[in-house]
């Protein structure tokens, strides 16, 4: 039987720690002990004859229909979301429209959360989710829940600047934890915390984590198994709470093999689930992982729904700071998608996220062969990454033909960045995702395989070579 | 010609002043001097291809089909999302489901924004709309830009309890203005802010007013337009920012008559918007009101689409801090919005506003008719309200036949409260709205009449009046 989690109440910020519910929300449950039907006069929810939506309808791919060898072949169907209805398993409108909890509808809610169960299935009781509006808002309802101005946080040396950027306003100092290509060291990691001297750092010492550790953005690595392991132990050790982000985590693929095609791989959809890397939610033992979810890569960034999962005590006080930040996830949103969710069921959603899985293969191995083609291989290294939209590429600084011009690496980065715009190639530059911009030393690139079509990746990369070859010596 | 806003910066909360824009927002701008299209390797993006939702429609009722002696009565027209479009005024899905800006999805902006000058007409130059979340979260944004942990901020002394409950987690000390049934009293707004000792109250001079001018919750008490400019002028000599909050404004309504029926005023949409009374954004030379308008009561509140009309400063901090606590409103929901609006266009719309006015006013005029029936007259009063949908009532407290019992006000109202449920009939309690407790002696209860049927409303509250007659001297 799996065990409580542990009381990691004494991680609560000030601002989360003092959170009320309104009395307005619990007085809705009323009940009589007769049997009789209450009238609320209570709570200021239009009455659904004024919701001038009155039926919703979609057109999403049938099952398998993304298969070019199935008879559902290219097929749509229509999936409808009713003005109201008696059936228990169907969301309508005159609910989706009103005013809901923060939780999020319970029907998408239950889907989402089978969906977790199915993925992760968390080793202890009680474990929950919220439906955010997003990852966006999953991490800033994070931050405030576990932080107070002064703290500091402990993030990928190269991380995500809108996260980072969600941080520093709060007040919190983002400490980088050094990494090789497959991901952050826990060595790193425990030595930062093992050393940590609050005087010298000018706060506490970190007990929150934030990482991507799945095609992580923007270097694409994937942390193993046996890293995740040790880092999860690290996080016991120090008490930390892991804040696990994985908008990429369905993203996961097969090695490259230097070919510009990936085969559509014929598994079942429990070898599928069994090929996932283990999340630290999966190993999650205490409930001190936060680990948040997003439609946004395999479904669509504008659902703007998300979730997290976590033990009872982050969602409780979660569910309080959504109901203030937030409201809801959009209930247009959540009708739309859990038509969607219903007809498809846990399985063609996962048979979805292997589609999606293969498309981003193949556009993996086109980018790559292109980058393989056309990259000078002097001055360029990368490691093929094994999940997410990212490839991260080092342009060998010593090679650079103005080195006499002591230009700092932004400086630099951001010359190539403005020519390669000028030749018609967009990418993201290096300095953009260095936490610590004191520690900056080598030239890095971004580009991505999720946008842009097959056929341009490889005039886009030869392109950039053009770029290079006129600024290294290759 | 309209004048510049004053410059308010030294009004930024430390979190708001330091906010930075992410550098991948800004690059996706990138331009070639070249005559060549850009391939973007830069952003995240996922191809549209992966989004599974290929088109959206949607059943809304034709223009004045809410009219009985209308030609399109009980009509419904279907509006289309398709997933890509080449007409400009099309918002499509690729566009819809995809990253957007901060500030929301360009043409649905534009709608709002052409809906407020028309309404509003700021009389400034430069000022604009963000679109966020839904009012909760234009007030999570405001409050965070405005306010540090520590300060005060003036609010009506009954208020609406979600937005105490933002506030007070932020570390702020909700300082009450004095109402009568008309509203809060410039005097006592002047009163507290002349008279402001930082020591005693234990925090520098509020410099944000937070008010529901119209319709206001819980009171149902609308502002007059001489208050109204009166305050502005005190917030003018006090240097203060009004966040006005306006979910009811559309709701106003004409005089009750005594009768539980309501005239369908066959008013042109020009008169409809002259008799709307003045906002404070419509007197705001100075730039120092910030308005947070809501589709929940007009629309739906699971759109979970909202808008806040600022002057340029803060709509530029608006929007970076939109950008990394929500990202945006839902894709979803604003491509179904835009394509509804789209088909009524300004005018439609305003034809849907004046149903929605008719229709509160009908419901109001039942719920007032059925309380001034069944309720005892010497114990409750009220003022009928002219904007919203709630009406205060205050219950006699020198009459209550349990006086010996020495209850506070709170246990008085549970104890009713709890009767009333029994007897099959939900309110809310007036110290659920108080915002200094030690200053509450009187007994109220809010009731609305947005919800229930209109065949209910006898019901409710004579079952209330049964419980009133139980335990007041009537």
């Amino acid at each position: 039987m799996a065990a409580q989690p542990k009381d990691l109440s004494h991680h609560l910020s000030v601002e989360s720690a003092s959170r009320k519910q309104s009395p307005l929300k619990a007085v809705a449950l009323s009940k009589s002990s007769r049997n009789i039907k209450i009238i609320s006069l209570a709570g200021g929810l239009p009455n659904p004859e004024y919701f001038p939506i009155r039926e919703m309808d979609a057109e999403i791919p049938a099952i398998n229909s993304w298969k070019k060898d199935s008879s559902n072949s290219g097929k749509l169907d229509t999936v409808s979301v009713p003005m109201s209805s008696s059936d228990s398993d169907v969301l309508p409108l005159s609910v989706a429209l009103q005013y809901g909890q923060g939780s999020g509808a319970a029907l998408l809610s239950q889907f989402l959360k089978e969906h977790t169960r199915i993925i992760h299935n968390p080793p202890y009781e009680g474990w929950n989710i919220i439906m955010t509006t997003g990852n966006t808002s999953c991490l800033d309802i994070a931050l405030r829940m576990l932080t107070n101005r002064g703290d500091s946080i402990l993030v990928e040396k190269y991380s995500f600047p809108s996260a980072l950027q969600s941080m520093r306003p709060l007040g919190l100092s983002c400490i980088p934890i050094d990494m090789d290509q497959f991901g952050f060291l826990p060595e790193s990691m425990d030595d930062i915390l093992t050393n940590w001297d609050a005087t010298s750092y000018g706060s506490p010492k970190p007990h929150v984590l934030y990482t991507i550790p799945t095609g992580q953005n923007p270097t694409g690595s994937t942390l193993s198994v046996e890293r995740r392991k040790q880092i999860y132990t690290l996080a016991q050790k120090h008490d930390i709470i892991i804040l696990e982000d994985e908008p990429y985590y369905y993203l996961q693929m097969d090695a490259y093999e230097g070919k510009p095609e990936a085969a559509d791989k014929a598994f079942t959809n429990e070898q599928f689930v069994k090929e996932l890397i283990p999340s630290f939610l999966s190993m999650d033992v205490d409930g001190r992982v936060i680990r948040m979810d997003s439609l946004s890569k395999v479904v669509a960034p504008g659902s703007r729904v998300g979730w997290f999962t976590a033990q009872p005590l982050f969602i409780e006080r979660g569910l309080r700071a959504a109901e203030t930040a937030t409201q809801s996830a959009s209930g247009i949103s959540q009708g739309i998608l859990y038509a969607m969710f219903k007809h498809w069921g846990q399985d063609g959603y996962l048979e979805w996220l292997k589609h999606i899985r293969y498309s981003y293969t193949l556009r993996r191995n086109y980018l790559l062969y292109a980058m393989d083609t056309y990259l000078p291989k002097s001055v360029c290294s990368y490691i093929p990454p094994v999940a997410g939209m990212f490839i991260w590429f080092e342009v060998d600084k010593s090679r650079y033909i103005h080195a006499d011009k002591n230009e700092s690496i932004p400086e630099i980065e951001s010359k190539i960045h403005a020519e390669a715009v000028e030749e018609g190639v967009n990418l993201a530059c290096g300095n953009w995702f260095v936490v610590d911009p004191r520690v900056n030393d080598k030239i890095f690139f971004r580009v991505t395989f999720a946008h842009a079509e097959l056929e341009e990746f490889n005039v886009a990369i030869e392109r950039f070579a053009g770029v290079l070859k006129n600024n290294f010596k290759c």
